[in-house]
């Protein structure tokens, strides 16, 4: 069934997965539409946000944020329509980004909301290259990063929503770019479409003879998102003062269990020792929601003057939401990924 | 045999140790006086540090420095007096800071010299509090770890040349500071004598529940100089967003092996991504050389002010150096280890 005027569809959290999520660690459930008390708006879900991130949500794990408890619906980024509003600030039929969840029906606060120009070409860009994953990518790699023209910047899911941008955005700074993404077509797009100098398949057997070849002058920076064998190609590469900004480790978050030996946390630490290195992680909204403006003004020009290309993969109905999230972690997807729960307009 | 104006004693590295060096790594020469070219000086040493890294320059690993070639004397930071000059900026006795080696003369050019105050009090200082251990503690504490008022700071070998600063820099601070320390009477002296607030014992079998609960806030700001079972106890008491200045291992660089498994290298990242942490190695010369002056501006300050005590643990004899450095791999020495190899004046 389709998004409707009076049902709230929901998908709840059913069960914690043990390593992969499968279908029946998730519910969908029909429930009321919830009521805005004084200062919220009721909000109608337009495109939901699917990341990598969520995975680590569905632990019952202490991390930098609380996890989704058991029978509670999945959190997630949204672009939505204001349906009724007790906010002054805003009034039926705007456009905002929220933090509704896998729902057709939210309420917030008025203050939680980042409002939307409604005349905006395209309001599900407000969920990748001018949201968080554009943040992620500029900040992490501009601040944490500071790449210097002709260095050579290597991330890995090239084609992915931050990915494609870590690498377009070196180009500017006038880096040598190096993807690493899943399969020949991805890598194809990234050096013909998105301008890397390189992409490598991640599923080639010989990535790290291949990765050193491309990387003869070693790698500067290293914007890490997936962690795994990927950084285990790119840990000897590294160069001096070398910056590793570090994001997400999307290979590792299904793990049930730390891979067998040697352990080489002492390996890691004698390297960025001797090396002179930094690594540093970050959560975007908390290090850096303050400096939305600043990027979202660069971002914006650099869209307009066709210097970044950006891709969505949208997947229509929000009950194709569990697939599709299953498969993003798997490298599924080809773009950033965006579930398109309902029309513009609700008749 | 002491030192005498017309022979050369020289430690050569003899062989490579495999794990914790010994005696017979290491063989005292005796050569003949070098002798200076135009530009250059000949240099009687006074006073040679012994320092970990040089562990590190005994293996014939690439690492930031090249390493010590067999059959080659020792290399090392020394204070050393002006014996024969052939540079117009240096007079026969003036006192200098070189890397002159485990050697009784050695030969430099001007530039490479750093002058002393001739009326100096301690010229040993410039070895450690005033010199390359002191701008380590300085830099890394500062300009990396960044300690606020009110945060908690930890740091190994707490009585060491380095970390005896770290904390003391730290209380400055208004920093809370724990210090950890091989055996009681270190860490007495770390609370009683350089006021650190508490200082345990890492040969205590419940290091890291001792350590838990004096930090019972967290921990801001680690300042690693150990790794080992000592990291092991502080990582999983990291604060969101703390900082990791990391400028040595002492207890990893006589291993000939990594640690057996789990593999714990993806534990360390996920960590420093869900807790937004900074790790950061540096060498503090090739990073910090050119804050030398600031640096020791101010500690000078502290010092004349009585807000720093410095300890030193001079060894007497260029022939006790082999077991004195052999020693301090093991935390035998208290305070900052420097050999007296010959005296200020030479009849």
């Amino acid at each position: 069934m389709t998004q409707t005027t009076d049902i709230n569809r929901q998908i709840l959290l059913a069960s914690r997965p043990s390593g992969a999520p499968v279908a029946e660690n998730f519910n969908l459930v029909q429930s009321e539409k919830p009521t805005p008390e004084a200062g919220e708006v009721l909000l109608r879900t337009i495109y939901l946000s699917l990341d990598p991130y969520m995975r680590g949500r569905m632990n019952d794990a202490k991390s930098y944020a609380d996890p989704v408890a058991l029978n509670e619906v999945m959190v997630g980024g949204s672009v939505c329509r204001v349906e009724a509003s007790r906010h002054e600030d805003y009034k039926q039929g705007d456009w905002v980004v929220a933090f509704g969840g896998w729902q057709d029906y939210s309420v917030a606060k008025g203050d939680e909301l980042l409002k939307l120009d409604n005349n905006m070409a395209n309001h599900s860009h407000a969920l990748g290259v001018l949201g968080m994953p554009g943040l992620t990518a500029y900040m992490g790699l501009l601040d944490i990063g500071q790449p210097k023209a002709g260095e050579t910047v290597v991330v890995a899911a090239a084609t992915g929503a931050v990915g494609s941008l870590v690498g377009q955005i070196a180009k500017l700074q006038g880096c040598k770019v190096v993807g690493i993404a899943g399969g020949q077509s991805k890598c194809r797009y990234a050096v013909e479409t998105l301008g890397f100098d390189y992409c490598l398949d991640h599923k080639s057997d010989d990535l790290a003879q291949q990765l050193a070849k491309v990387c003869s002058s070693g790698i500067d920076v290293y914007f890490e998102n997936v962690g795994g064998k990927v950084f285990d190609a790119v840990m000897p590469l590294l160069n001096s003062c070398a910056r590793v900004p570090l994001c997400g480790l999307i290979s590792q978050y299904n793990a049930t269990e730390l891979p067998s030996g040697p352990d080489r946390l002492s390996l890691l630490m004698g390297m960025l020792l001797t090396k002179r290195i930094k690594m540093q992680g970050f959560i975007v909204f908390d290090d850096y929601g303050h400096r939305h403006g600043e990027f979202s003004q660069q971002m914006e020009k650099w869209l307009l003057a066709g210097q970044i290309t950006y891709k969505e993969h949208v997947v229509d109905g929000l009950e194709n939401s569990v697939s599709a999230f299953i498969g993003l972690l798997k490298g599924e997807n080809f773009g950033k990924l965006v579930v398109r729960v309902g029309p513009d307009e609700l008749k």
